[in-house]
């Protein structure tokens, strides 16, 4: 016969239990969100990345049990990322070429990296009436820039969105980039395809353009190609052909070109998006397409076990106490720094067998 | 009584012992080496940046014991780093620098990073000759880049080559950088002042120039400031100090600004050195140099971290059988890449407490 004690800890009509079930009931129903998200519900859908997005440690188990379930889904998505420097239109391009996308029946996410947000109080997307029209058209999902937590916290974050969103169906995602920082770097790591947007007047640009973004490059647009505009564009599109011809190409097997649009005339936006069906045409034919998403997967998850590693060190009770007097002890030039760091990981592993 | 066995344990009289202590023999006698250094003998100077350039592990133990007692012997220094394209004539200057430095009554110690070297097979300071009068002067000592090893083995064996040269007297540090990756980088967080040599013509040399180096520099130098070149050197200088003026300087407190030489005809290098010795008072009185090389240490600290639980993860048993397969699952769209990583943390830990 089992003693009160022993019901209560089986669980079995413990009203603490019960309590406890109550305060969880916030967390999200995984199956109704899964069967929401595979419907095209867009609320489970933003209700889902919101999961994704959530610094809480208690969310951790339900968003990747949510991502196992979604992972299976697989679609012949595009991912697209976009720069450039502020001014070269990146919100009127995306509400353009987005909206042309939606109008011949693709679906479109469109998603932000802004590694600065935690510290500028949030800028891109922030504000969806960057772009109206993209915004109320039923083919569209925009999604504002996660905020909070690290650079590989953003980029796990956008990743994980970009997984979600396939699994809803979405054909085209467009990864919007602010610039600041590593933003582009990060984006290239995510994305089939790097589009650079620039303005006319390469030359004085060139000037202001961090150097490694061109090598990320699988097309360089310069946008604002319209009125008396036009043969400015042209002459920059030249230029940077010039330049391109002197750099390694982002992908193998693709040359990286430069080309015109207007989002206000909305010349050119049809012929990008072929510019973009011949990449994956090509790219996808001879495998290197699925090779850079499985290397992105790869490098990605080596960058989730450096930071675990780092965490793992960092915040061991052992590493936290003797830190601060071998740091000291290096920086008075008592102690080699190799050596120092040899005696920490002495008292590391110990601190690990417990 | 001991028995035989016990007697063998304890190490006395065993035959093998003595066998494995003759094949140690080779290994440098490190209060020799210390005196040696101390007392100014560059043979054996250059034997002890051999010992601590050693990848052998055996080698590891020796080189720290080294290390640490040459910590003590503080000295008031001056580390510059020098970087430039190729062609912006590094060797040539370092040669007229160093000699003018050397006769003046300072000792010079010459280094090298190039981190390329292991890929390239060795390019820089690989050959004395290019300093010929330099490597003969009897206060300079000229050191060809270390080879082999990973980009922090590099950074860790100039590091510690800087110490041991201190130690032995050496009053002014130059550590070229061949321009190379992340070289610059690197040669930045070992050294106080950052110097960027450059030729003239610097509308045309920006085109090549890896973009975040201005950022670094605490000079720019403009080489080849003789003969018919002069009145252009000047004409690259303002334009210099043009784009200077955007620009964060790398040192608080401290203006970055462009200067001209030539290495040929020796105008511009004293006055070089009195930049130098400007910058030290500023920064030294100010506290700024200081801070500057207690940071660098434990920036350094935390890269010799990273790498040693880079290491302890990857070469763990148990992460090496499951690796594989884990990855294999990730980048077949079964297994979400945080979850396929918490799982390989679990068999971390538990692989950890063996």
């Amino acid at each position: 016969m089992k003693s009160d004690d022993q019901a209560n800890l089986a669980g079995n009509g413990n009203p603490r239990r019960k309590f406890f079930k109550k305060n969880t009931a916030a967390d999200p129903d995984i199956d109704d969100l899964y069967k929401g998200i595979l419907e095209g519900d867009r609320a489970k859908l933003a209700k889902a990345i919101t999961l994704i997005e959530s610094n809480a440690s208690r969310h951790f188990e339900s968003a990747q049990k949510l991502l196992e379930k979604l992972q299976s889904e697989r679609t012949d998505s595009i991912r697209i990322g976009i720069s450039g420097v502020p001014g070269a239109g990146k919100s009127t391009f995306i509400e353009a070429f987005g909206t042309y996308l939606c109008n011949t029946g693709y679906r479109v996410a469109v998603l932000a990296v802004d590694p600065s947000s935690t510290l500028s109080g949030g800028s891109i997307l922030g504000d969806k009436t960057r772009m109206e029209e993209l915004a109320r058209n039923p083919n569209a999902f925009i999604r504002p820039s996660p905020t909070g937590g690290t650079l590989g916290g953003v980029h796990r974050k956008t990743r994980e969105s970009i997984t979600i969103c396939e699994a809803a169906g979405f054909d085209v995602i467009l990864v919007e980039t602010v610039g600041v920082g590593q933003s582009e770097a990060m984006v290239r790591e995510m994305v089939d395809f790097f589009l650079l947007l620039v303005l006319t007047g390469a030359g004085d640009e060139l000037q202001g353009m961090k150097k490694g973004i061109m090598e990320l490059a699988d097309a360089v647009l310069v946008n604002k190609a319209d009125g008396s505009n036009i043969p400015f564009a042209e002459k920059t599109r030249a230029e940077y052909n010039r330049i391109l011809h002197f750099i390694q190409p982002a992908t193998t097997g693709w040359e990286t070109r430069a080309y015109t649009c207007s989002a206000l005339t909305l010349k050119g936006i049809e012929e990008f998006w072929h510019v973009i069906k011949r990449f994956r045409e090509a790219c996808g034919a001879s495998g290197i397409l699925q090779e850079r998403r499985n290397n992105q997967l790869k490098d990605w998850m080596s960058s989730l076990i450096s930071e675990q590693l780092t965490n793992l060190f960092y915040q061991n009770r052992a590493i936290q106490n003797l830190l601060p007097a071998v740091q000291k002890e290096v920086t008075a030039g008592i102690k080699p720094a190799a050596k120092a760091v040899q005696e920490l990981f002495h008292y590391f592993r110990d601190a690990m067998k417990d």
